[in-house]
């Protein structure tokens, strides 16, 4: 982590892309919404608060994002594949309480990772200027922000393994730049898809470690996240994988 | 891992599954070769010892093995995705004298894993009968044993790159069974081949920590395995990516 922020520190260009142009979000936090006192509002179909539901292009749970090509009982035989089991739901629920303060720490690591590696880079700047589309790079980073509390929350329904498939062809061709009418190269390699899971998850474990719990439990966390991002990309490869394969 | 084991106590059926009707090999000693004392009888192409590529199908090196579709700058490139580095080429390196005399205590980890699940052991069975298919099973297992001690010694050569691509086609309807001559699923599903690495890696852990290495460098051994698995199975995936999505 360490090398990464000196790193940044060199390059004034960077900054600006390190915030994405605004404060990256706890989304529970950053959209201020009216409500009774202790009343929570919430999304009865999928048990998300309802300011998070009000993310630009944050369709999880509403009628426009497509049926998940697999079935629940598809889903559950996949996660025993990965020998993801009911211990790794409750570390990646302690993760909630690890990681939910530090939402913006984690989007400044990945995005200064991206920000280093101009084939990365690519995927949110126009294909022939190579400028980084500020307001796609913004608004993507506050849905990643928000998929970081909905992978630690892990709460697998049909809604939860719809928005799987819908984010995948968001990095696939079929769907990369719709959302927010990007104007970013137009489809993310399969290659980087699948390979950039280790630069999510590897960074995380000094996260997982900052609030104490010994190191067998942060072992735990550690060990869920990486199941569960393994198992979201494979759901994310679907619109990537020939017909049958998958 | 200990609830593997104890798992597996029930099942007498188990027993000769998870051996493969066979001792699993560390390839290097279960060969024995004929050569000068201090010698050793090494391809010059890829440096794998001779004794190796004796391993029935194990093609590493040869003309038989295909071009990879992907280019050494394009390798290159990818393992910057996953923030992958010399220094995990480091710990790969120490994690083969941690692991090389525990390849078969690895593989009848992984087989009891496969064996404890249905849609993972149908890949070693008929597709009628769900007879496991031995002669198959074995074979695959003594490759699979090599290529631990492959992905330990990551050595990262065009023949290395050309092999990731074969072993993609061997789990893919492309070439299933044709290397030993199988009878069992024409194909290994593409969802399975992903999540299938959790199996593989975090179960390792324990094996990362038995020879006295401190809690960091086992970590650091650990999050090498991982990146690596995630890069190979980023390149195994290659025939299952539609034309141009890779």
């Amino acid at each position: 982590m360490g090398a990464f922020r000196r790193g940044h520190a060199l390059y004034g260009e960077s900054i600006a892309f390190l915030n994405g142009g605004d404060v990256a979000p706890d989304a529970r936090t950053a959209v201020p919404i009216v409500r009774a006192k202790g009343e929570r509002t919430v999304n009865e179909t999928t048990n998300v608060p309802e300011s998070e539901s009000r993310l630009p292009g944050y369709t999880f749970g509403t009628p426009q994002v497509p049926r998940s090509p697999i079935t629940g009982d598809e889903w559950e035989e996949l996660k025993k594949s990965a020998l993801f089991s009911e211990e790794d739901v409750v570390y990646l629920r302690l993760s909630e309480t690890v990681l939910k303060d530090q939402v913006d720490a984690l989007l400044t690591t990945w995005r200064g990772i991206i920000f280093d590696h101009p084939h990365l880079r690519a995927y949110d700047e126009h294909p022939r200027t190579h400028e980084v589309d500020a307001d796609y790079a913004k608004a993507v980073a506050k849905r990643f922000g928000q998929w970081v509390l909905d992978t630690a929350r892990a709460k697998y329904d049909q809604a939860w393994l719809d928005y799987q498939y819908e984010i995948g062809l968001r990095h696939h061709r079929s769907k990369k730049n719709q959302t927010d009418g990007g104007h970013t190269l137009g489809h993310i390699r399969a290659r980087d898809l699948v390979a950039f899971c280790a630069s999510i998850v590897v960074p995380m474990k000094s996260f997982l470690g900052s609030k104490g719990h010994s190191a067998e439990v942060v072992n735990r966390m550690y060990d869920a996240w990486w199941k569960s991002m393994l198992l979201q990309a494979t759901l994310w490869l679907q619109p990537y994988i020939r017909e049958g394969d998958f």
